[in-house]
């Protein structure tokens, strides 16, 4: 059975257009950009143009961006680069409660070693209120970090409205732009952030390459130190290949967002009134009306989430939970559980997620085969101890799950 | 002209099994290795298979090997995150004079954060003194880092004696073998290392991925903090493709190692006797019977380095400057000054360095055109100050030169 790959949150199949581009920078363009000889020099000018195709889909100059592997380094850097460099005026950061682990995690991090964090609240639809981010500015706050778009509830934050404070009171601001690159419109001319937050895998691009935003003025420490590339910012030998294929991407997609956007958003709407007019009593988790165009995260009542997870795979239908593990509460999603979202519903979340190369005819295809995994699984109600080895699953990489 | 690469210490052309065994990871499987769905399970097969190949090359076990994203990272991971988990019991790390900038300027992080460094010498031939080691540990040394191979002149450490002293003194030792890794028998089995630093486009494997043998039971806090990827010791989505050829790579050399460590070593010393008829005054940098077997580090007596790679490079062969860059001292190859080579040497130094693709055949042709070029920079006695403009190459370029 052909598999139907909603998960795009997760990953992203490489668009055509970066598989073509990036062969060549495995076959006979290998050379390391660091080196003075011609295969050197002919990566050095692959990546600066891969630098100006990034920097152009998101209104930024070539030399503001720098290559890292990916997102999770990338919040990394920024959240660590900026907090040592500003340690001489504080090291209180603002966050919220729904980031990626990669951001909450170096914000742990920081409080190990004396920093401290506010950690914001969300509603019931998962946005925060700016009355409260305020409120939590103290004279030592020197970084405020707010993701663009939530990436299990797709939930798109008022970063304009983060930036505008974070400006009026002279604060350094970072948004986690990983899930929304290459699905909502970002210009940084526009939008006065600091730091940005991209990652190749979300958006057709391979895996292992991700970009920060550093706009011009803005010093940072380097996270990984060594060789001087990346203006001294970032060591380590370029992953030629994937800034290739993460420009080709951006590229690709410039004049294409808009019509994507709103491609995928009439897609998710027949998704979810097809899910709807089968499942009536399905629960759609997340502000629907400021939200990314691709997600969908879905809670289907008496239904264990990671069961339907397991039977929509049994029938090709790849999508992720809202929630990691079902062991035991701390596997239960931070973002549902910050929303306030109940026991119940919080452990019967899906998270269905469209690309740029799904088509209608596997949004009808999906529609048609997952009502029938519900109702089998309703009938069974089955029991929160599924059998989770027909998943090929121990514990130790159900706790690895969806952490995308 | 077609380029003859001998380059091969900056980075190495793919193997061409590991362009076979990487495409279908940009293609068909595309999954996320945390996903729980069927394409995600399928790259965390391939995961686990790559792991067992690279232990498998090293003598380890597969659980002891995490993947990075180079040997960049793993240097920054390996050192940091020992010095911050051995904390309480000290701050002061030996390391040499000669090592990778990775290692280095993580060194300088550590000191600027209040922990001290030893670094090493070196004498005239590049090795360091077992007795200078000991005479370093201080009742507070916590780590000690020694290449195992440099990445300049190739000269192989000392490093079962030196893992000797460490664990005789209970010290916790690490050694960068990104440069070792695929040209000599590495063995953890025999070799008491607990942290073993590898990369992956060493090997004619993708740039941007690597990994760190960490030695079961050796505590270390981890580096890049997010997702529960690699047991919780390095978060971030898995660069699969990446993964995948490094396995493929370290598979492929195991059962070649011997036969292709005396193959290069061979093409070597025929490069060098062809050299030497032409250019009888050339001087060899770095102890020829402790090295790399395709590593050969020359100086040319009144040639500058830079004009000699660029007039190299002008008749299509592909080399490295044992120094970065001509513009003043700072810009002179800190192993050829560690080891106290004198100024005009310094400047004057090229390295070659072969791959498993390089072929009698192109040796020869190097053999038939580098001479003329020599010859051509002696009569001109090409000044210092040559432009380098026609290289296309800035001084931040130059400074980016042979980082690798
Ligand atoms: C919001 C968000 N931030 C960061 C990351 C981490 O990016 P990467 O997978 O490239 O490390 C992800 C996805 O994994 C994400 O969804
Ligand atoms: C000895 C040594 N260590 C570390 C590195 C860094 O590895 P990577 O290029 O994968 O970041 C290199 C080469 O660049 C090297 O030669």
């Amino acid at each position: 059975m052909d598999c139907l790959y909603f998960d795009n949150n997760a990953t992203t199949p490489l668009l055509p257009q970066v598989r073509d581009a990036i062969w060549p920078y495995f076959a006979e363009h290998f050379g390391n950009p660091a080196s003075l000889h011609q295969p050197g020099r002919r990566a050095r000018t692959a990546i600066e143009t891969a630098r100006a195709q990034v920097a152009a889909l998101i209104g930024a100059e070539p030399e503001e961006i720098i290559f890292t592997a990916g997102g999770t380094e990338s919040d990394n850097f920024a959240l660590l680069g900026s907090l040592e460099t500003l340690r001489p005026q504080g090291r209180h950061l603002i966050t919220t409660s729904v980031e990626h682990l990669a951001v909450l995690d170096s914000c742990r991090y920081h409080e190990r070693h004396g920093g401290s964090v506010s950690y914001l609240p969300v509603d019931a639809s998962g946005q925060i209120d700016l009355a409260e981010l305020e409120a939590a500015i103290r004279p030592d706050t020197v970084l405020i970090s707010v993701m663009w778009a939530n990436n299990e509830t797709g939930v798109l934050f008022p970063i304009d409205a983060v930036a505008a404070v974070a400006r009026r009171h002279g604060i350094r601001f970072h948004s986690d732009a990983v899930q929304a690159l290459g699905k909502v419109p970002i210009d940084v001319r526009r939008t006065p952030v600091d730091l940005l937050s991209l990652s190749g895998h979300k958006i057709g691009a391979p895996k292992g390459i991700g970009a920060l935003f550093v706009r011009r003025g803005t010093a940072i420490c380097p996270y990984l130190h060594g060789g001087h590339q990346e203006g001294g910012l970032r060591a380590g030998t370029h992953h030629v290949a994937g800034i290739v294929g993460m420009g080709t991407a951006c590229d690709w997609i410039r004049p294409r967002l808009c019509q994507e956007n709103e491609r995928q958003r009439a897609l998710l709407r027949q998704l979810e009134d097809g899910i709807r007019a089968a499942v009536p009593e399905v629960v759609r988790n997340g502000d629907p009306h400021s939200c990314l165009p691709n997600t969908l995260n879905l809670s289907f009542p008496q239904i264990e989430g990671e069961g339907l997870l397991l039977g929509l795979d049994l029938v090709g239908i790849a999508a992720s939970s809202g929630s990691a593990c079902t062991s035991g509460s701390a596997g239960a999603s931070h973002v549902l559980s910050a929303m306030g979202v109940p026991g119940a519903r919080l452990h019967s979340s899906v998270r269905l997620s469209l690309g740029y190369q799904t088509s209608e005819a596997e949004v009808a295809a999906l529609l048609q085969r997952l009502p029938a995994v519900v109702g089998r699984l309703q009938s069974l109600s089955l029991p929160a101890d599924v059998d989770l080895s027909l998943f090929d699953c121990p514990v130790i990489e159900c706790l690895l799950a969806d952490h995308d």
